[in-house]
């Protein structure tokens, strides 16, 4: 496990704006101000507060949740019935039986927009009764943001091991979490399929099927409420709620605009250079479409060390 | 050292074809017809037939060339002094001395036209006096033949490793020849710089520098007087020759003449789709110059998996 940093609200906004500017390392912000949402959201007050408006949550009977390889449903329920649910039990168990014996169904909730295609997630705009409670950590540009994301979700829920392209923070607003990060350097041993992996749960790898994960570092951040987790762009993330866990997460724009695709609406698809290399990396491979096969593979593994070397090459001016 | 092939010239001419056509793998063709110049070209019938003809030819002190790093200049002689030269000591020494107290000076001749930048070379058309005393292998195609060379070399003298990208065949006239082929899928073990190894003699190699070479599989081939070697495309080959050597290599268009560079007289430059893939991943490359070191990092090795990709499904076509 690789060391982690914390810093505190009150070190100076330009020792905060050093790491997300400039170090691009993860961090905990510890007792920043971020509203009355620390006291105030507890299951009774949100479900009250918001009451039965219907959203679209995450059920499923494992406690690991798979993108992937799905292992869950997803669900329409009023609001107030999916916080009872997804707080009924601590990781202990319900009260009403003995733990691992209990048909437990885990929930987890991301919110989005009505319109989810064209809209980003804001919470302050979809649970205005909400918003009030809720301040935007003060070292982030307001014109910057790019969604405001409640996720609420069951004690003892880990869920799939994703990146995103946009910086973003973490604001624990109530219960554990626990944060397990990647360096986007170790990418190639965490058997990428798009934004996600193909391992379903850092904490218990297998070595046969995902031989080269021993050489990744995992960065852990116990996260308790009230914490604030940077999660610079790219960064790999596994998150755990150890008790019922409210949290908001903000997204903003690190980078100019018009790098980003503009029809995503979650943070996750790739950046528009990415896509044109890529695009240009097809067509190169359908060039050496004609060639007799081992001609064809010989000529790739030119082209990939071409990359090989233009890696090298950029190893050498990031040092 | 991996199994040789051996074909005799009274095996059917569908044999030899198959493993030009389909096999794809190097062998030794046994006992075919090429002509008198197996009894005719000794030293002294070359020196005096050809004359005085002046050629730009390789002097060395090492018996081991090297292309990357040079160790050889260019000089031009009278065809019948090279020859005095070359000729005029076999592997153990030149007979006024005692082998490696010698102060000798090692040659090697490959025949180009006069306007080599423009015309490959034919020894048929350069050295008129020597052609009656050749023939063309009858399994190859006359209206396919690109270049047909010349080549002399001292005793024990080494060639670069290098590949081309037509197939040839090397019939060895006079002395005896070692040939050391790899296979081009091992080409990532064998330290390429364009068509050219870095390694400078493969049966002597610094594995401290050169780690990946106890990957690669050589192909040791023993040529006597008279045999012919195929050389697919592509194969990388060493040239050792053990005795003073007289050789000529034919090189023939195996796939359509447009894939071919235009205006390569040796056979050695990349095929026209390889350019234009190779232009692509640049152009690919330079698409994420804008963004972020450890973003174009990222990118770079989701650009290399796409490659990877295209190779496995390619090795799963090709087995």
């Amino acid at each position: 496990m690789s060391q982690t940093s914390v810093l505190r609200s009150n070190d100076s906004r330009e020792l905060v704006e050093d790491w997300i500017l400039n170090l691009r390392k993860p961090c905990i912000i510890r007792d920043c101000a971020v509203g009355e949402c620390l006291t105030k959201w507890k299951p009774d007050y949100m479900a009250s507060t918001v009451g039965h408006k219907p959203v679209s949550v995450h059920e499923s009977s494992s406690n690991r949740l798979r993108f992937l390889k799905k292992n869950f449903t997803y669900v329409v329920l009023p609001f107030a019935e999916f916080i009872q649910k997804a707080s009924c039990f601590s990781r202990a168990g319900c009260g009403d039986c003995a733990g691992d014996d209990c048909d437990r169904r885990y929930y987890y909730y991301r919110a989005v927009a009505d319109d989810v295609r064209n809209t980003p997630s804001d919470f302050r705009r979809d649970f205005p009764s909400l918003s009030p409670d809720f301040t935007v950590p003060s070292f982030l540009q307001p014109e910057k943001i790019f969604s405001c994301v409640l996720r609420c979700s069951s004690a003892d829920l880990g869920l799939w091991l994703h990146y995103d392209v946009l910086d973003n923070v973490l604001v624990q607003v109530r219960g554990r979490k626990r944060a397990i990060l990647f360096n986007p350097e170790d990418a190639e041993y965490l058997y990428l399929s798009g934004d996600k992996s193909l391992i379903h749960d850092p904490e218990n790898v297998d070595l046969e099927e995902f031989p080269l994960f021993v050489k990744a570092r995992p960065y852990v951040y116990q996260l308790e409420p009230g914490d604030v987790l940077f999660i610079p762009a790219f960064w790999l993330h596994y998150m755990i709620s150890e008790d019922f866990s409210v949290a908001v997460n903000i997204f903003w724009y690190n980078l100019p605009r018009e790098l980003y695709d503009q029809k995503d609406t979650y943070g996750n698809k790739e950046l528009q250079p990415y896509f044109r290399a890529a695009q240009g990396v097809d067509r190169a491979l359908k060039q050496l479409e004609g060639l007799p096969i081992d001609i064809q593979r010989f000529y790739m593994r030119m082209l990939r060390s071409k990359i090989d070397k233009a890696l090298g090459l950029s190893r050498d001016r990031s040092a």
